[in-house]
């Protein structure tokens, strides 16, 4: 089975190679009557959108979305919906002498390996530009959440190279604290701790002008998922989150709550203790080192996941390679690209959890209790 | 869609409770004429089994399995497999007092919460009870990797709280020296460091004794994998393999090659130089730090993975608690536990990389380039 | 991918072979707190169980089916229900002279083609003894569908050979006329037309005393079936009962509503007219040549399928053949097998029909509009 | 789970409306290596598209199909296809003055219930205008099953209303014979049986000038398929295309084979008789009673399957009806219709076989034995 497909009740399929005419993706399942608008996609795709700062790659795309079906009189009908996306900067000739060699840290020489045969233009299929129709259906799944239970999803970094943000509260961050400082101009690298983000910034600024690239921690948060999502016992809520956020380009681990922290924890200190909710509420936790979700299904406390995404492969620098024919060889890449990869990571990040959670809402509300006629 | 299924090429469906009269797996895409006997179930199921040492869960459980079709004169006959393992020591009395009680880090609340009725008697579907009959279709994508490519995978406790293994060549650790020490003896903790075990063991017995218990990392190594699986951009092999192991119990975290370590370095040192294979071989990285799993598709290094596993959350000590009618309440959790999940958490772990492994190399072969008539 | 699943948000998987230990189905997706004792399954497995009378197979089973899992207290509780029946009558020995040659109109060849390797006693996986667990799991269906909506699923047999029965009202016949004569005895053909019923039942003796046997066409309707089931475009209502029964052994054909007759009606004659429902109620049509589904959906209509079933292919009459090896040579089959296979394929319709149907009925209770918070 | 995906090694997803920007298929798992440009999908969509002869629809649309990705350098990479086809005549006023109203025979009114919500504009996404994505995606499958075994797959009309062709041979009938009367012009009917083409089209002209409609049954006959195709014992060869043709629009019953008439026949006549194949040649049966599938499985002979079309819904002539108030109404459909589906129906119905076909093949090709290495 090939794997251009991701979810069951809400689905997404895409399709798309980074100089191509398009990227498409369908989403299938969602419900109808569910407003929507092509508006409604913009703002992740302007937060994933190159070029939008002097600290992601510098490659022009407006990233302007078409959806060519699903949606009429501006509610979703419950039919499939398109999601086309143009690219315009489709620079390939940076691309033409590197065509026969395998940059280190790419997918070019497991294409081959694969297939026999590869699109080389800017990574083709392999692109991490085929995440900005899930960063659109993405926002579609954010709609549905939010019209659904008032839920909600929110990313940010925590971590650039040595540096690490503190952030006290994650369930208590805003959107609006992720992408703009205090004095309101854009927090371009998307870290709510903003001495943190200021030093984050440089370091990125740092290593961009040594031609190099730097790695780091995101951490996303969704709020107001009701307890009950996750299909034991291998469609666990934990399990398809990690899923999902391994399937983006560059990412090496996955975490939720307190994650591999707990190798070094007792079950006396690890277990989070239950306490009767408020007046009329439901249970809850003292502490969620549980981050969200136990026996794979989630308990009604904040969802809380990080991902660690490495340095961007593609660098000016002079690396030692193999050609395609197995010589020695060393290359340059020429393109333009991301000195660190996070701050346009988040957009992505907070659009694979989001397809999941809808998903599993979807699921969950098919396959529980029936009401009996 | 319910969660009970995994796979497509190679798929598991499994059913059972921790106390019902038994579990049941059934593999499909077993591919025809691979030899297989029920003995070959047998050596991960003890692995796996309850009762092995001072250091797990004194539980009786024999395992033994029956392999009730797909199998014919000794081969696979390419129909599907159906496993099954009775359950032998069915105490459930031991559960009788908690049956109104959510025990703290366990999935009590969240099974409510999903189906507004349980299955109280030791976790019901919830409990790891559930893995064995993962185990022994584990074993059976073992084989199916080893007749078809000569491939292995081996697992081992890398930490166990503080303490962590050295492993300066995880490709070449063997079955052998996971499970027996130098003298022969078993090796408890299957940790192929023996300083560390040594030190691993006593920190097991020793939180044991004060009736708490600890958590720990284990790592998975697949030598032997072609380069080409994993089906962008959903199905990459690194997604399917943090999937399988985020669908164990316990799991909560996930990582591959350099993992969360990617955070810290620069492109230009995380980036694997390939270099031209031997006479005739493949090409090759110098390092390995991609875990062997580049664009997530197998590269043809060994394949590099770590779960971090939580310390068991049942308890004798007394916790906190409320009651399924939300008043708050005391518990204390009688049944016999692992004071450290860990070297029982070896076997599962390598199944689930199993399953994964030949799964793709099934959905590969089926993908790949046709030979034309 | 192999072909052991079947269904999406209610999912069987089966597994067995004809004379292995047992058939076992793992049905994924029933609803929490659905009633169910294994008593329920009885009345169907009965109906399908060989030997029950004497114008079907004499082989011995009295299929006595095993619930191993899902169920607890008396009810479903939302996870994977395995259900297990042992085979008894196990008699190898009739298929030792015939293990290398090709059974005329049975699936020994196509096997061999598929595979390289065949269980060779009693058509191994390819016997319809398979179908036992699938009547098991369909009874689990027609639970949830009488659970949730009121909705029934009854089939019979309209023809045998040149016979046709007369239904007037396919809506109105019961359980009872299909398995009762007038006179309270068994109606042993299934035919509620109790004057085709005896000519049936001539026509199938008078074959079986010639060592031959006899086609027929079943029919089965689903009434009270809520409008709204089926999922465009590829997942039809229709098109999913059609690969239903076609998934059956020895059907051949399949028709819903006025089925092969609209090839020679005009649309001015074959269009159901709607009309106002009582006071109160829904949109009705007319007349029901639509068979129940209108765009793929189900209309609330009676749901009106037909499919045809070829004579048995096992004959004790000496035909000629091939052998594994190629060469010509003749057969005669020892087993003891059905003169006629309508009767016994009933429950199988029935069953395959209510899978079919509950996998839809949950499919849209999760894909259906979504109830704002 | 929603239905706009089919298929597994081979998987097309579909969306778009009749009246929206465009339709699109996501074509994923194609080989690498298959030789393909946009003009091979223009022979099936002319056979397709509205206005090719005074028979069928006058709607204006030329159908022109782009192919957005997947393909590089004139063949497949092994990445996802994804094919959009631009809506060209959108007169949406035509359908104002019905939207409140349920056609009969259409799926207005089950959408309504279904969804709460519905495109009225020419039927959203009920109208057979999606089908023009799945004929483009028809011919990417029978260059696959060309290119990978020389197969092929021709359909034709077998009967319009009472006028029945006669087709000796099916195995024998091409393309060319299909499209082209004897003296070269085109057979606008696509029955190869020339004396019952020309009633035909006599009869759709009749009913045109009526303002009535036509049903018919269409023939489909795969060649050079090799044995081994069908996956039991759900996806069952038969199985797959019973519902690959029944989820097209307005197919009410599916046959293969000798089909219905297996009803009256006895297993003595109805049994095909093997015999050796020629000199090396594989096993043959003497006739061809099962249409190539036995078990479910290919068995090497010409697959024969058979459609029945139900006559157009769409009648320019006054039917009552009643509005989605539920009141008593009339109404005249003013769209341009076909007044006989099954000249245009032919290369849909190919399509789908193709695509089931070589959907197969791939699951074969990934499930049939290993090469031990």
């Amino acid at each position: 089975m090939p794997g251009n497909t991701f979810g069951h009740a809400l689905r997404i399929t895409t399709a798309g190679e980074s100089h191509g005419p398009a990227n498409v993706a369908i989403l299938d399942g969602v419900p109808p009557g569910v407003p929507l608008a092509v508006e409604d996609l913009l703002v992740d795709l302007d937060r994933r959108r190159p070029g939008q700062s002097r600290i992601v790659t510098q490659r022009k795309e407006s990233d302007t979305p078409q959806i060519l079906s699903g949606v009429f009189e501006g509610v979703t009908t419950g039919t499939a919906l398109a999601i086309l996306i143009p690219n315009e900067d489709q620079r390939s000739r940076d691309y033409d002498e590197i065509k026969n060699l395998y940059r280190p840290g790419h997918a070019d020489f497991t294409f081959d390996a694969k297939y026999g045969v590869r699109d080389y233009r800017g990574g083709g299929r392999s692109s991490a530009r085929e995440t900005n129709v899930r960063v659109a259906a993405g926002a579609v799944a954010k709609k549905i959440l939010h019209h659904a239970c008032g839920a909600r999803v929110v990313g940010y970094v925590i971590q650039v190279g040595d540096i690490r943000a503190n952030i006290p509260a994650p369930a208590d961050v805003t959107l609006d604290a992720v992408e703009k400082l205090f004095d309101g101009s854009p927090n371009i690298v998307r870290c709510p701790d903003q001495a943190a983000a200021a030093r984050m910034i440089e370091l990125i600024d740092q290593v961009r002008k040594q031609q190099d690239s730097i790695g780091g921690v995101a951490e996303v948060v969704a709020t107001g998922i009701p307890a009950g999502l996750g299909e034991p016992v291998f469609d666990k809520l934990k399990a398809d989150l990690a899923k999902a956020l391994l399937s983006l380009p560059a990412v090496m681990a996955f975490e939720y709550g307190a994650g591999f922290a707990v190798a070094t924890s007792r079950g006396s200190e690890n277990n989070d203790v239950f306490e009767p909710g408020d007046a009329g509420g439901a249970v809850r936790t003292r502490t969620n080192r549980h981050g969200g979700m136990l026996g794979g299904i989630s308990s009604g406390m904040p969802i809380i996941l990080r991902a660690a995404v490495k340095p961007t492969s593609s660098l000016p620098l002079e690396q030692q390679t193999v050609s395609s024919s197995g010589d020695a060889a060393t290359i340059r890449t020429k393109g333009r690209h991301d000195p660190c990869l996070l701050p346009r990571f988040v957009p992505m990040a907070e659009a694979m959890v989001a397809l999941v959670l809808a998903d599993h809402l979807l699921r969950w509300k098919g396959q529980g209790a029936l009401t009996p006629k």
